[in-house]
């Protein structure tokens, strides 16, 4: 299936289960993105998840995200109850406008429900000689260093960085040992997990994604990947106003699809912070690494996919193409 | 010792070794602080690398920084190549003024010499209502995920939160499994390090601390601390046009002290970013994490021993003093 196809595909189950042509195409945009860059935690695997939240009513399909500038340098995105990919086209432009005049942005994306990767939010503004960073929360599923019940999110972030000519150099990495989305992937196909990413309802280590899921999954890093979480409830959630995903959860309905939650994106112009040699300067690090056999830089196999998938079209199975036709 | 006793025999060692007063004020509160937190890996235990320093002649105690404000949210201090407790002394006040009227500030400092804990640097902007992060590079110890050989500093990065009626919420974590300050403790005290810490010159696991100091520390966590090693070496050099840590190693003289470097530190203001509530909602989450037995939140062992070295004063050995005595 051609990347296009799988677009169409996904954008016509979206406006079928509700959502504005809009919302659907800036939707089916970062899931198609992500299967293609073999993310496919974050691809179709999750286009039922959007429908359930589309079908129970719990997200606006139809948003219009309402945008305020509250400072020289910081913004207010209102999403209006919708998916966060709307919300980010809406407000792309301003960040970078207001990120190069200022030299620092800093964006709350508040009444929003974010499902898709957090990578997709940022390779915009990296791409226009942005630094960036986002964090975002979501339903408590890892325990904090020391316990043994979930209280923060998977919680990602993400950081990129600009390169002259070639793609940004992007990460964006869970909290938990594993991405929640790989775990769920497990447990579906009858995988076990390596041991030190969950533990079962009773705090027990265990390989059963299963009971992990009903259990709690563990932080990367011991008490450093704890602190990590913490961080990000805190900056993705009373820093801008928004819920803990423990309040998230709280007010869920439970329908499979994310619960609504915040994103805090800082976008910064190295042009306006540092130096005119920042791109070579940059460039020397990763050179630094990648002069050492076994390392390579993150997203590169990413984007190795994603060039993969434009030449040679998307593997998706006709199990996962008809689990979405009769979405429809 | 009295608290007051060590930072006067610190205060004097500096002063006699080339620091002018406001200089050697500054730096010896950060070491006696970091002392009765009960941090001593950044405690009396590194006053022979400063005062090595001075005398080489690398670092100038005598600095006099110079701030340039560079927008309405982005600040620049040049140290004037001193050490960087007096750059942030000089810019405190400045930083919370502006992150209070436009919600957030990015300061680069830059030419410093950065020898003491990071979480100094923030604690007094968090216990001005704001939300802080600080980053810093160091010599290149660690390896890069999958490599053998160090690029990045142990890399730090710390980050705070404001509270009403308590001492903030602060972590300052090395990238590397352990601080290389501990490291070098254990080296210096004939101790073994645990497993997973660091590898020989040829690339081999290690327990032993001077195998690791001669070969290179892991980040914690593999390629997820190594990512965040590589965003920190970005931000404390080529996003503020300063050195990354394998150039500071090139231009070092190595005296023993502190290399020349970079930190970046970002301050939000919840009151002007969230909503009113922002300090209980905090709380909330702390409350959340704290309900579970075996759990504590960053920074409070610390406070704890902070209030114990008030009342019972500064365990130094004889040994210690008598080491900072030979150097006035």
């Amino acid at each position: 299936m051609s990347i296009e196809e799988a677009r169409k595909l996904v954008e016509q189950c979206l406006t079928k289960n509700g959502c504005s042509a809009d919302n659907s195409r800036d939707i089916a945009s970062v899931i198609v993105a992500a299967e293609a860059d073999g993310c496919i935690s974050h691809g179709l695997f999750r286009v039922p998840g959007y429908v359930s939240s589309l079908r129970s009513g719990k997200v606006d399909g139809k948003a219009t995200p309402k945008i305020a500038k509250t400072g020289a340098a910081t913004l207010r995105i209102d999403g209006g109850g919708g998916f966060a990919p709307p919300a980010h086209s809406a407000a792309r432009q301003l960040i970078v406008d207001m990120a190069r005049s200022n030299g620092v942005v800093v964006a709350a994306f508040v009444n929003i429900y974010h499902y898709s990767a957090l990578w997709a939010d940022i390779e915009p503004l990296c791409s226009e000689n942005l630094c960036a960073l986002a964090f975002t929360s979501y339903l408590p599923s890892v325990a904090p260093s020391g316990g043994t019940k979930p209280v923060f999110g998977t919680n990602p972030m993400a950081f990129g960085w600009p390169r002259e000519t070639r793609k940004p150099m992007i990460f964006d990495q869970a909290s938990s040992v594993v991405a929640r989305g790989d775990v769920m992937l497990a447990a579906r196909d009858g995988h076990q997990m390596p041991n030190g990413v969950g533990i079962d309802p009773l705090g027990r280590h265990t390989t059963d994604p299963n009971q992990i899921l009903q259990g709690a999954m563990l932080p990367f890093g011991g008490y450093k990947g704890s602190a990590i979480a913490l961080m990000i409830e805190l900056l993705a959630g009373p820093l801008i106003g928004e819920c803990l995903s423990f309040e998230a959860a709280e007010n869920d309905n439970r329908d499979g699809g994310p619960p609504r939650g915040g994103e805090l994106v800082i976008a910064l112009s190295p042009d306006r912070i540092g130096k005119s040699d920042w791109p070579s300067h940059g460039e020397k690090l990763f050179d630094k690494v990648l002069q050492q056999p076994n390392t390579r830089l993150p997203a590169d196999r990413r984007y190795a996919n994603r060039e993969k998938s434009k030449s040679d079209g998307l593997e998706i199975s006709k199990d996962a193409i008809a689990r979405i036709e009769t979405l429809n």
